[in-house]
């Protein structure tokens, strides 16, 4: 664990899991706690991350539903290494396993056809940036939005069953380049919009949709998650620390 | 006007525009009010609407800013002859022309790179329906969402000068379509959801973007339409009976 860096802990859902984390690069916040609290996962199903980091959707979604089939991967060893002690210390091990690899290679480890949910918290580069950041855990959590997304909902299309559901949490200001990629590809699409405070535009989105569906769209209301001088709303305080179920 | 039955006169803007339309049919509602006040013109521009109707968008356009340069192209002689009739009614006529004409087809009297703004209520299918309208005026109305939208956001992309911008109403339940049409053509794209009430699903939404523009995507928090029980909100009458504009 040398070649990382200092590492932390910090301590999700109120305590339900333990992450371990480099102090310096790109560090959850509570975006993957959101995403793992939309994926509508029900026990016994089998739930994939692509690009899961240190693990911190992946843990908080098997933590919220104890005895779901929880798959992570990640391309960074290092990541992958302290998303498997978190999950050790979270006592989380027996139904959360990590495979370290490349999303856009074929993985022996991982059938096509077979998982009832994909999840991601996808790379991407902010608009009108072409260079990714000069940390290389962020450049590597950054990439283009165009190429690097492709792979991604790809990889999400060959490992779902048919009807099975992807959810990605999203810079909304790349919306449009999420729903390209979506589109003709998976139905039902579902957009969640994630408000900064009321009345301001969305910062994230998260979105959802099923492979081999046809229904429409829905832009849903969204979620505020802080309000003025006062934290963040109860909604999202529920999700964050008693482990509530963010619907989608 | 034998031809297209009973026709009644509708008065919009608090009085401000009379339109006549026929009483069967696509009949103009709050939508081509709302996009009409979406659209940031200023005295001295000229503005582009495809698709025009009866006229209802292109007489709120040029009653709410008088002075602006607006055109209306439709496909539909009687529809277009409609909307002439009541610009004159409206006191209208110097600044509007109205000509007839298909949106796929190049136009000798509209020069390419030569408007400011370009607005649409583009044709559109209810995801899943495969057959239009039994209704001739409404089956024009509402067409094939990835052939038919496409020939509108081609057409906008020829008729707008470098940095003009587009503004179209559409289903939120089309919303994906709208995007992957307009991702990579414009920049600077702007999401105004229309909430029907509070904490439900938007039914439209207005998305506005510029050609020859980079910025990122905003997605607004939009505009609720009606209270519980008491009709529209403040802000949607002031809009539909002051002449507001929605800034978007």
């Amino acid at each position: 664990m040398t070649d990382c860096g200092e590492i932390d802990r910090t301590s999700l859902l109120g305590g339900r899991v333990t992450l371990f984390q480099p102090v310096t690069g790109y560090r959850a916040a509570i975006d993957p706690v959101l995403l793992a609290a939309s994926v509508p996962a029900r026990i016994g199903e089998r739930v994939l991350e692509l690009g899961c980091g240190t693990g911190a959707a992946l843990l908080c979604l098997a933590a919220r539903l104890p005895g779901l089939d929880v798959t992570g991967l990640e391309i960074q060893p290092m990541a992958a290494d302290l998303a498997r002690r978190s999950a050790a210390e979270s006592g989380l091990s027996t139904n959360v396993r990590v495979l370290e690899g490349d999303v856009a290679a074929m993985q022996t480890e991982l059938y096509p056809n077979s998982f009832d949910h994909v999840m991601s918290n996808p790379p991407y580069w902010p608009a009108g940036r072409h260079t990714p950041s000069p940390n290389t855990h962020k450049a590597l959590s950054h990439g283009d939005a165009a190429g690097d997304l492709d792979v991604f909902v790809q990889a999400a299309l060959r490992l779902l069953k048919s009807r099975g559901r992807l959810t990605v949490i999203f810079p909304a200001e790349r919306l449009d380049y999420l729903l390209s990629r979506l589109t003709g590809r998976f139905g039902d699409i579902r957009i969640l919009p994630l408000w900064p405070r009321s009345g301001v535009p969305a910062k994230r989105v998260i979105v959802t949709g099923r492979r081999d569906a046809k229904g429409p769209l829905v832009l849903l209301p969204g979620l505020v998650l802080h309000q003025d001088g006062q934290g963040y709303t109860p909604a999202v305080e529920a999700i964050l620390r008693d482990a509530a179920a963010l619907p989608v």
